[in-house]
């Protein structure tokens, strides 16, 4: 795997790293997990009586506490004997299992066989040999729920003191004005959005801060987005810009995402389509701060995704080589949804130039020529983008409508027109959904983007979630792209758009 | 339960805390368990080839490391990936099983039934996010062997790039001349004696450092005495004595053990021999220092000991209800092995009053009570000491010969005439096996305490053992006091005194 490093953007991140904020949090009531069928997922929390410490817990008790909100944190307790029935003459020893939502507290750890690595699983069993003791777990854990059990086999109560979750990030969420639409439901589902953003804001914009805990640059875009017009951390965003600057993989193409603990390092593939991301991070920077510099700075690794994806097209039917991810649907012929995407951002990258004062001569040319393969697969009878393949998919009709190639009109026929076609490549993920979004948007579609954002993020708020979630689909509660459920991440910032989408569709 | 603080002589043992001598250890070679019927306890540890690190580990690896011998230590290691093949892009996981013995390392923890607590079990699983990193444990381990099992089921390889083990002891067997008997089998026995004996004094002198990492009068005695001869380590004496007195239980009892860490606390019972040791104690360090002012500060907490005890026995019969300790063999009648422990302390006690010019009148009173007592158990025909229950056990008859009240040529009939008796109630625990070659060395045996030390202590060595096990009968490798043969001790103070012996009977 080779690694490029800019060293001057590397330093440049570097000191932009900033200290988190903290809280400390305490768990709000005991609970309970039930089976009920018609609950999500088939499990139900019962809330329970709310916590005072101490609390006492014998071997092989369990306990379940509830945090009452999703929190990114640390744990640390303290435990203590009962010296008037018994003193501890024998380590104790605990296991903790911490879950964003019920399905992954009930899942045995030994069941898994899912697709990730189990160390995501978020369980660890610890033994403490003396008491009175001071706990703490070092890994950072995201969760609401926490179940401890007391795994040894010794007969005296332990004294469970305290129980802190020092919770952490880069923001704060009172920071923000409340939002009041006059519609409740769309409230919550942009407080929820706006907490999902907090919560993955970290010393970069994390995916997830249970899992990948990276900073993906399809994530950072849209984060960026609705960090200008909440959090405003412009900092973090400028930080995130230059480490993808600064460390990039082959062929100097911004990788698609940026391991930013220990040594940064980046994965070994590309997303060619997160690659011309760098370029819409550039545009929103500038739209949004109205600063040059930053753009003026990295405008050649700009330059430079465009120069490399634009080569690796085969002009005639518009592929790549250069794999792009678009979306998680399986089977999915991603060609003209990529060729979209490359007007889309190679459009902002004109803008970019404009302002800059550079030449645009030559992106105006990489358009033309893109354009016109592109509009080859506009299919006249059926109305819609048919790939070569012969699919008629969401992606295709949406990265076409949002690279801007047909009249207002021509894109509100194909918007409304996929939303009655049967296919099988309808949009999975969350991510995907922000573009079909912007797609509305763009086309005086308002009233159908925020039904859908009110339909989609309100069944995931019916469902019980507290963050955003990285998947959700309505008709498959069980879906996991990692064939495990509990491993998927129930706050992932690809989720996040709302927050910044309701105002802006309220305007 | 009560506990009674001297706030004086608590302050005394605090001040007398010294910082450990700490030593980097590294795993010597990697290793293999055999199942091997002819092994003791049915496994064999086959060496394997020198460790160098780095040390590459894939999931569900299983590495078993050789330390090359017993260790008292907190782990630490570093973690790193292999960039040049696959950057780690999930948490890893290992699980460590700490051993002193092969049997410890192979017997599943699921599967623990013991009576004691399983905290005790040496185990652990810690996940890492992100690498590199430096990984570390808090609790401190006793062990030679470490298996190491990488428990995710990420695909990439971690890279161990080392393994230390922070070896911890306040003494060091560097600073003790070599002994040469002209035996090996001999020198080898002191040395693993002496060895134990390291291991075991930490902040205090520690029963044993797997388990219970606590002071016990019975062991400390046993301990302070090869100490003066071999570490002259007298300061921690000191301070454990001083914690005996400054933490009492009902009645001003001496408590049995103390737990020394957290606020020091004892535990809820009392074993009157081991009250009675606190005189062999200060007995001893007056022997052994020639200093006065210890035993002048704690002669009262003694003589409470010695009078509480008193009025606890039933003059007719001598047995006493404070429960004394005297061995681990089940359904002894201990009342005549107590009366000789009885007078043996009263003796101890008497040659300190003397020093110290204090009235021994009293005492000399308990001593002639008792001796009566004692005598009346003495069977004339069978020529041994028999109980009221009618057992004749070696622990009657060695705490009757050492308490001295017959000659020595009627104690060399009755240890000679012990041995060739047929009773269920032997010797169980190498603490009582001490008390058996003090008789021995008391009435010019010497070449028999020899003899016993080379046997029982070479079959220790023969099978395996790096240190003095807590528990050892070559009749039956399995055996155990709480049904669970892995949660026995492999290093215990107890059993350390061949290296007090051994110069003794040699002089």
């Amino acid at each position: 795997m080779s690694i490029i490093i800019n060293e001057v953007f590397a330093e440049k991140a570097k000191l932009l790293k900033r200290p988190l904020l903290k809280k400390k949090v305490h768990p709000r009531r005991f609970a309970e997990i039930k089976k009920n069928k018609a609950a999500f997922q088939g499990y139900q929390v019962i809330e329970k009586e709310d916590i005072s410490f101490p609390v006492k817990i014998n071997s092989r008790d369990k306990i379940l506490l509830d945090f009452g909100d999703h929190f990114v944190g640390y744990l640390s307790f303290s435990l203590d004997h009962y010296p008037e029935l018994k003193i501890t003459d024998t380590p104790i020893r605990f296991k903790f299992t911490f879950g964003e939502f019920p399905y992954e507290i009930m899942t045995p750890p030994e069941e898994y066989k899912g697709g990730l690595g189990s160390g995501w699983l978020q369980n660890e069993e610890r033994s403490y040999v003396f008491l009175p003791c001071d706990g703490a777990l070092e890994r950072r854990y995201a969760f609401r729920y926490l179940l401890i059990e007391r795994t040894d086999s010794a007969s005296f109560p332990v004294k469970i003191s305290d129980i802190v979750c020092t919770a952490v990030s880069a923001v704060d969420t009172d920071d923000v004005p409340q939002i009041s639409t006059g519609d409740e439901r769309l409230d919550r589902i942009y407080n929820m959005s706006l907490k999902t953003l907090k919560e993955c804001e970290q010393d970069v914009f994390e995916d997830g801060p249970k899992r990948d805990r990276r900073l993906w640059i399809g994530d950072l875009r849209l984060q960026a987005l609705t960090d200008y017009c909440t959090f405003k951390n412009t900092e973090l965003i400028k930080r995130c810009i230059y480490l993808f600057a600064a460390y990039r993989g082959e062929h100097k193409m911004v990788a698609p995402c940026i391991f930013p603990d220990s040594p940064p390092c980046v994965d070994e593939w590309t997303f060619c389509d997160y690659s011309l991301f760098f370029i819409s991070c550039l545009y929103d920077y500038i739209k949004f701060t109205e600063d040059l510099s930053l753009a003026e700075e990295l405008y050649e690794t700009a330059l430079t995704q465009a120069l490399t994806v634009y080569e690796s097209i085969d002009k005639t039917c518009g592929s790549t080589v250069l794999n792009p991810f678009i979306d998680w649907c399986p089977s999915l012929d991603k060609s003209v949804a990529f060729q979209g995407v490359f007007i889309y951002t190679m459009r902002q990258l004109k803008f970019i130039s404009e302002r800059l004062g550079r030449p645009t001569d030559k992106i105006e040319g990489f358009i033309d020529t893109v354009k016109n393969t592109l509009l080859s697969f506009c299919d006249e009878d059926k109305g819609l983008f048919v790939t070569a393949k012969g699919q008629i998919s969401w992606h295709s009709q949406i990265w076409a409508v949002l690279s801007g190639i047909l009249t207002k009109e021509e894109n509100t026929v194909i918007l409304k027109k996929i939303t009655c076609t049967d296919t099988e490549f309808t949009m999975r993920t969350t991510y995907m959904r922000h573009f079909y979004i912007e797609a509305l948007y763009n086309n005086s579609m308002k009233k159908e983007a925020l039904d859908f954002i009110k339909s989609y993020w309100g069944q995931i708020i019916d469902a019980g979630f507290d963050c955003c979630p990285e998947v959700f689909n309505p008709d498959n509660e069980f879906e996991s792209p990692y064939h495990a459920p509990e491993i998927n991440s129930a706050c992932h910032a690809w989720s996040c758009t709302p927050a910044y989408w309701i105002p802006e569709l309220l305007k």
